[in-house]
């Protein structure tokens, strides 16, 4: 039995990148950038008018203010998606729209607001700075300048400007293919009626729904009873089609729990099977050659927990993600919780905001074997090796679930 | 114009959920059920060993200690998945493993690492408890109980209570039906070179990739030029087949922003059309019957700001959501910043948690018209109506984005 940041360290040294894909820019939310995008234009590609105005040449304002009105002669109007070839010579304004190109000669943009025209007229009575109301060429970006650099995750922002930069695809990091074996005498589909000792086939739906949230891809071998031959031929066919393999069951001390000697036949390398967490305890990491496999317990608690803690940020890693775990804060317990030494606890609870604090309350049996109260919690403190007991009002590092 | 206070509670009071459907339940995630769930069955549907061990009677082992060891006779082996008719009798024990069934006559589990077994006899020399390692026929939910009221926001844990239930798809609210138009003259499809005056069309991508993250459905209509009657149509279109309308662009006061006209034109009801916010102050609203209207302005970073501000909350109401607003938290200003009276700013900015705390740095101009610096965010800062400066050390709410 090792502890968990040993087990974390196991499998974030043997997990690597698996490859690229080009993908359309509005499919790669989520995913990390694997080339660095550089400009081919200047952003914005012309003097831009930031206002609904008057373009015109700010040292005609000069000496301009409320007891100092000058009039400007309005030539023409230029809307956004124009392109004005005519100069804007001195005394003349021409007006213009919020986004539209300045004509040559302008420097400045008067608000409209603060004008009042007559008969072609326009007339001013404050002074205007040059390049007021002007977004200058290149402001934003120039040519051949780095938009966003390799390992950027791609967000709405980042969609938004490639798309402004003329992107229409881009290379990210390739998403891992999960490979799910559900193993388990006792388990019969989620549509069957219950018969005498089964229970129904709940981890393949919680493992399903945590693997298409993390972003990768999901093959499903559906369940295997606990027959040593057909669950290490579903492992070899997953080995064949996946990058991750994960199963579920099969990994206790009883008679019937073949994961670890399927593993070792087929030639993994197992590193480790028994972590000092609770839940989930008795779980099983092994590589073939660069894929991973994790051999999770059968409780439904158990699976949430060891997935979240092992699989998810080996995921993270593969798809190029910087960020591999979850953010943590400081939780005040509003209940006491029992622990054990050298063992790291997961309690699920529901956190609540008061006074500014986030406040830990019970919500009851943490039973690896049931989901109900998981049901109740939205999110869990960490109970550390080195406690016994957290007693209310401590403060312990907690974080949200399922985010 | 009206405060974003003002301006949130309009929305929210217009806006209702559309209506219900049926989803496989592994296509219920992030979906707010619609109707209450409850248990046919009992979980577990018997009594089950939690671990692999032997089923005894715990009156089996009244005064047994590690100089009063006994012995029992092992009679048959329960592995999870069996159904044993056969009844355990005094001085017998039954082999069982994790997730099996318990014979009728045993009341109790005693764990494998604590027996020694020798010729068909286990050895014990510690006394065991009424149903220790076991989980009690029920203990999770029994039939008839509520399992998940109406209101519950479907995740992991109810997509795998749900499975364990029998229940293969549930009743959930409808998201809402977004149809996006977008206008200018000046919009170009992104695959194109820039010609002179023209930009790219940025927030068709933005848009999308902020309507499918809220979980919405989406309807493109494309770019449309700031063309009256062109424009009229595609509204006319758009309510035709949608439950949410999004115009980009046109909202402002210049001869070509057409939106308010068009709405008023249409028989919609305007609700507002300027709220007092940066980004994105020239902003509208309105419904037409249950349909909402959203006029965001046409700059990418206020288009942003207002989705998130004013449709997200809306698109969350009518999924069922109870949560419509981000979780705001303290943040530390690294910088000064700069503000108005009487508006409220959203500013984005890099956060980063040191000693224990958030602080806000500044990422540059927050220029509306471009994206290359929120590229560099992470988080936002607020800065209140009644704040003209927000001064470095200070604290004021922020949050993260694009959560």
């Amino acid at each position: 039995m090792i502890n968990i940041n040993e087990a974390i360290n196991i499998i974030i040294e043997n997990t690597e990148n698996i490859s690229f894909e080009q993908r359309d820019i509005i499919n790669c939310n989520n995913r990390v950038l694997a080339e660095d995008i550089y400009s081919n234009d200047n952003l914005p590609p012309f003097n831009k008018s930031a206002m609904d105005g008057y373009a015109i040449k700010s040292q005609d304002t000069v000496g301009v203010h409320k007891d100092n009105k000058i009039g400007l002669e309005v030539k023409k109007t230029i809307k956004a998606g124009d392109w004005c070839e005519d100069i804007l010579k001195n005394g003349e304004a021409f007006k213009i729209m919020t986004g539209a190109p300045l004509p040559i000669g302008a420097d400045s943009v008067i608000k409209i607001e603060k004008t009042a025209e007559e008969n072609n007229i326009v007339y001013i009575e404050s002074r205007v700075k040059q390049w007021e109301n002007v977004i200058r060429l290149g402001e934003e970006i120039k040519t051949l300048d780095i938009a966003l650099k390799k390992g950027a995750l791609i967000r709405t922002s980042e969609i938004g400007l490639l798309a402004s930069l003329g992107y229409t695809n881009i290379t990210v990091y390739k998403s891992p293919v999960v490979a799910l074996i559900i193993t388990g005498d006792e388990l019969v589909d989620i549509e069957s009626k219950l018969e005498k000792g089964k229970i129904r086939n709940t981890n393949e739906y919680t493992l399903t729904s945590l693997i298409e949230n993390s972003g990768a891809e999901i093959i499903s071998f559906g369940t295997v009873t606990d027959n040593r031959s057909l669950i290490l031929e579903k492992v070899k066919l997953a080995l064949g089609k996946a990058d991750i393999i994960i199963t579920s069951g099969g990994v206790s001390v009883g008679e019937y729990d073949f994961i670890e000697d399927i593993l070792i036949e087929v030639g993994a390398n197992i590193k480790f099977n028994s972590v000092a967490i609770k839940p989930g305890k008795p779980i099983t990491f092994a590589t073939y050659d660069k894929k991973l496999i994790f051999g999770l317990p059968g409780n439904p608690l158990s699976v949430i927990t060891t997935f979240e803690e092992f699989v998810k940020p080996a995921i993270r890693k593969i798809m190029g993600k910087r960020k591999l775990f979850s953010n943590e804060f400081d939780v005040r317990l509003s209940n006491d919780f029992k622990s054990k030494l050298g063992r790291r606890d997961f309690v699920y609870v529901h956190l609540e905001k008061e006074n500014g604090f986030y406040h830990a309350h019970k919500i009851g049996t943490q039973s690896s074997n049931q989901l109900m109260n998981l049901t109740k919690s939205n999110g869990l403190i960490i109970i550390p090796e080195e406690r016994e007991t957290a007693r209310e009002g401590e403060i312990l590092n907690g974080r949200f679930i399922f985010e």
